[in-house]
């Protein structure tokens, strides 16, 4: 299988916040962006993969900025790393203001998607080529968080999780 | 502030799998569980806080089994632990059977509030007492994971976050 | 068929009101807790017979007392009687006060499903047992409900509902 | 305020099942026929009164006969009988055939509405005139039907309820 | 095939405007009208084809008048003229002021759709015979606006187009 | 006003088809494309005005491809012309095969929107410079459509639409 670069998985959904996805403050249901990030990851993770993607976690999401009702909202979606058939999908979520045209980054968001055949099991995928400094840090980073993720589920021991390891000493 | 009972906080969320909610594996979609678990956390975190809450992040989500159309799903979501103006809340997600009347653990997940007044702004909120052993174990990992959070985000050094710094040595 | 009691039917569906469930008052819409109730009502006739349930018909509900945007609303569903292949369920709706944590009873709500096979055909259901004293009460209630719906339909003769008649003399 | 007829009050909705409104059986949920109902009962209930209206109880709801996918449903809804603030809509629910054209009844339901003020105050509204046979027949009926729902609600004793009592002598 | 009169296709769809459903200026959201616009025009269009049938183009839509957020608006679609597997479908939407009862021209719309077979592949349909005097004028004109958008389509020379050509000369 | 290009104005929107956007064959609704693209087109307009935009009209939509459960869709929207409220915003819609990799063009579409302030009333906007070649020949059409739309309202003699009329000599 020919290796694919993050950018060839790039996917771009802007969308409006509309009042029927607010809550009291008037501001972006978590729930919501959520939902709308899992779509733009499952994109991304399908392009990559070019299979069917189911989602198999949530590695970390940080709502730095809330969305206000009204906003414009743009979530870039690249897959970070391809593992034998998952994929780290790292996310930039940005909000636009619409009299000055400025864009602002409000949060960001890690998913990790499994490629599966008809029958839902994992089927291998091509290994992921980054090729910007940024896109090189998280490819780096997202075996961190891939033994850490082991680590947590009981499913590796943290001696030998030794990316992870070194950050401690 | 009086502290509370981890169960004080109790939220439970039955629903069904419809059509318009499923994958093409025909299974419930990753992100709309997602923001199902967004909303019974949130009434957990109102129910410790008395507050308006929002969500601030989401820590971990392992979809770790799939939820097929026409299933019965349960998210019970409890606080785990209460800091300054922030609570974690963890969830155990069930399926049942239709015709054993039996349940199984589809998933876990963790999500963070933070609770506001009408402004916006952080406000100070009740400390959360664990009773039950789940219920205590869950308390003592979230600190780790809190520090596990600020480690990743930059905001504390790995030498700083003892729990987490002892579970690799 | 092992006969079941109402406990083992009980669901419990909490949720908040959004903005986008709504009417011109700010209040939740007659509509959109009619359709909620069918989905909690649904699976407590389900866990009851253990089969598909379809609805059959929606006995009686009295709104008395309107439910605020924001609020957050508990529905407890729970079969009161079962005749040979329908059920009458019984739901209570409680909305909570956010900075009280008291909750009020807002209305009471009676559906009736019945059970069906893969085509649609009504089966046999399991008897059910009513234990407490509200259950017993809404247990003896469903008979006269019963005949009530079946005079009005034309297709029982008044004289022959007798526990109906009872009430009139 | 000058009495309308029946026929002022008519409301017509005519909309598709789509597979997102299907239960198991790829029917229509009864959960969004009910949610549907609603809608056109209110309309009809403020063509009547000219007035804000709020859903105050659903009598009666009959599912005689399952809505298949892709159907044509129309719900042809009017006001019954208009009492001091309240009004009962009667409604008639049509399946029609796509390749005979015909149209067949599905099911009938009658809900009631109270017309109010910005505050949320019953308000006085008009009387409703029926013209048609099946207007009048179900604008008699309609006595005997609040005498039963406030019988039912304890605020009405069966000694009193003379149209209804009548029915069981 | 025995014709059949625009007066058989007539499609009435009465529905309120809800929050979630607008705009920033309170109004119905374009998208949300053109939706419900391709709902009641597809199933005029069927019922007169009696077929399964897919929009094939939007023709004009001008949104003259715009929607407030509780308005109650009526769509009514008509088949103005049917090809050999292709009709012209013409909306007329009507907002209603509660107050006065009085009925308001919103806007105009015309959609096209095609007959399909189950496969897809278009089938012929019955002629459409006009008989009040706006039903025979938008039967002439839809001839033109077919040349207009076969013109436009690259797919009619200009000087073929000879309804058109008239206009301009 | 500082003029500002097609370019600065592009959105691109990609999402799934979802089971619960399909019609009977299992293509995207007509009218749920519909109201994605007006979602999309109204964020190009307000990119190009940075002002609150509402929909005008929708000039001529053409489903020339029917797009199937499973697909992934990308609506590219630019501002082809601006005129001194309103603005054209042409779309072009792809459909992208999973297994390839490949997209093929779906259809185009065409919408008028309308830049206005708080309370509504049309504000004028900055001219659009096209660039491209393709830019450069939408940009001359808009004119010709503007035309057309005017004749066909009956607000523009068709003699005086100089550009539509050489169309037809």
């Amino acid at each position: 299988m020919q290796p694919r670069t993050a950018f060839q998985s790039k996917t771009v959904v802007t969308d409006l916040v509309l009042p029927s996805e607010t809550n009291p403050l008037n501001n972006l249901f978590g729930g919501e962006l959520l939902a709308r990030m899992d779509r733009a990851a499952s994109i991304a993770a399908r392009r990559h993969s070019r299979r069917i993607v189911v989602t198999a976690s949530v590695n970390h999401v940080a709502f730095n900025r809330s969305v206000p009702l009204g906003s414009v909202v743009t979530i870039e979606a690249k897959v970070s790393r391809a593992f034998t058939s998952s994929m780290e999908v790292y996310m930039d979520v940005w909000i636009e203001d619409r009299e000055s045209g400025e864009s602002i980054k409000a949060n960001e968001a890690i998913y990790t998607f499994v490629a599966v055949d008809e029958t839902g099991r994992p089927v291998k995928i091509p290994e992921l080529v980054p090729e910007t400094d940024l896109e090189k840090q998280r490819f780096d980073a997202a075996l961190r968080r891939k033994q850490l993720s082991l680590v947590l589920a009981g499913k590796m021991k943290p001696a030998d999780a030794t990316e992870l390891k070194a950050l401690f000493e």
